[in-house]
């Protein structure tokens, strides 16, 4: 990868997307001038997609997602498509099959620095990622039906789906605190009871890992009584779904939140983790560390550029530091300012 | 029901469950003497059940619960059972499902008295309601299949038994503070938009009742960051399971609340929200307040005397006030003290 150009897909989607695409694009380039070599092809995806083409994921979108080295993606969605035929969210569903993006990272972090803004008190620093499937479970399974009299969906795993998702979760925590927590409902469901079966037995494959369990009712408890004890947690798609934006909840700043998405080969896609947010956009408000944050994550994880990442982390921290956020984070900077700052700052470190 | 002598079945299962349903019935005596004629009939259930006859629910559990006008519930389940051939949980769910308890009622309150337990920073305060559906979808839909390369479970509605519940909800909030918020993941679920559907027919005749839709993962957030904003949240059964479990956690004193599952006709069953603390087991320092307030529920909505319950949450409040409370609240005091205070201010209350 280094020694060519990297194909990057952009989709700035919606409403903030682009205003913090753009931040991120203007970090990408501060970054890796005369030393990291991309391209950006940007394409419709979500709400524009269906405004310029009538589909969440053009065929163009997806095309050139597939030919990428890596997607990153801003956000979708919001009010104006919400009677729309087929929603802007069916695109993030169906590319996330396409390109088989089975595992998705979510980091979740309190630094000490960073406990002002968590809205929990007295906070030991939490430092732990959760890995959630993606492609499979109920929000694929078949039958899914709807009538007027009743509603069925369906959720399914195959041990081969669960193996693949386990595998990334147990690397992950050979790199990090050798910890790694299955959450499901093995006391209620059977899907449960066949994760618990093949990621004990993925577990055995790792020596080096602690591994144990957790009931999801009882984690969305711990998630805010004692996070500091997770390491690295797995779980299927719909836990982690809600999980996850539980975890993004206790840090206080979400707007800051990075995501990964990867299966075994092909592109991986990143993307902040809120939304759209249709209530500030325009404003020039929206807060870009999440965009920034997640360009980072991109060279970290699919260039192979930790040098690159943790120069933009050093310059994100710095300029948080400074007090310079925006309004969600209790300051009174614009995007393009923070943006600003942080360039700032990289031009300093290299 | 007030001339007539009430049947309440007691269950006070495993570990703690015995030392606080002790509590309980010492406080259901001191408050009835001479007001309210009861009498109790205690039976084997859960791991104490499976311990006398090989079944979480016997036989004559089940016939006693059916032939009573409430059921009293402590807590149940443990590691001697992990290993049985069916586990003491299943006798949860059976019971549910023959006393067709379909509705599921927590409160999560948190009064500027008991702030200073809950964990989150700058409360406002918290006073709401989940409805949880308890009978149907994912806990008991199927096919639910397991073999050696895959597994399936079914989440499954009807639009009946999504309307009962519904009607449950509305009418708690006509009771309240006028407002229902339907938690559901519309975006990706086929039976969340059954629940859409039946759900805002059920609302045009509450005309007094305001309505709105939350999804599920936004829910996770907003129970942190604005709790307050809540006041009936009606939502299916294994979203509730999780949710309900999250709010129970942001008022930090889970040994203090209660819940009721109820049907249309029939014994409601009162029991508190916690497990069975088998760590703290005959140490004589469980927290007797969840299954006291229990009590209390069960006085109010079984057998229609709030005077009663008034008394038993006013006499509960002052002893919380004066701190002769149990470790997890911070507290030295013992069940046994705890109770014995409890029975004094009732005592003069009287
Ligand atoms: C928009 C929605 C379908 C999506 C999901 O549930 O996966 C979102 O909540 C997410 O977590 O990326
Ligand atoms: C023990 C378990 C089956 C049960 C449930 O999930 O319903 C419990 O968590 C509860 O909420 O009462």
């Amino acid at each position: 990868m280094p020694n060519q150009t990297a194909k990057i897909t952009v989709l700035p989607g919606d409403y903030i997307g682009p205003e913090i695409m753009n931040a991120g694009l203007a970090v990408l380039k501060a970054v890796s001038e005369g030393t990291f070599d991309y391209q950006i092809d940007e394409q419709p995806f979500g709400g524009a997609g269906i405004d310029q083409t009538g589909d969440p994921l053009p065929q163009r979108t997806l095309a050139s997602a597939k030919a990428s080295d890596a997607v990153l993606l801003a956000a979708i969605g919001g009010p104006k498509w919400d009677n729309a035929p087929k929603r802007p969210e069916k695109g993030l569903l169906q590319i996330r099959q396409e390109l088989n993006l089975f595992a998705n990272i979510r980091p979740t972090a309190i630094s000490r620095a960073m406990q002002k803004y968590s809205p929990i008190k007295q906070l030991a620093p939490v430092d732990f990622v959760i890995v959630r499937e993606l492609t499979s479970g109920i929000y694929f399974g078949r039958p899914r039906e709807i009538d007027a009299h009743h509603a069925i969906d369906t959720m399914r795993y195959t041990t081969n789906e669960i193996r693949r998702v386990a595998q990334v979760a147990f690397e992950m925590a050979e790199k990090r605190h050798h910890h790694v927590t299955l959450v499901d409902k093995a006391n209620v469901l059977a899907t449960s009871n066949l994760w618990r079966k093949v990621v004990a037995e993925v577990a055995a494959d790792y020596p080096t890992v602690a591994y144990d369990t957790s009931y999801v009712d009882a984690t969305a408890m711990k998630i805010i009584s004692a996070p500091e004890q997770f390491d690295v947690i797995l779980t299927e798609n719909m836990f982690g779904d809600i999980l996850s934006d539980e975890s993004a909840e206790i840090t206080g700043s979400l707007g800051t939140i990075p995501s990964m998405s990867r299966g075994t080969s092909g592109p991986a896609l990143y993307e902040p983790i809120h939304g759209s947010a249709p209530d500030i956009a325009g404003k020039g408000i929206a807060n870009p560390l999440s965009m920034i944050n997640s360009v980072a994550m991109m060279l970290r994880h699919s260039f192979n550029r930790p040098d690159l990442a943790d120069i933009i982390a050093g310059s994100v921290d710095a300029v948080i530091e400074t007090g310079s956020v925006t309004p969600d984070l209790g300051g009174q900077a614009t995007t393009d300012q923070v943006t600003a700052a942080i360039i700032n700052h990289i031009h300093e470190r290299r």
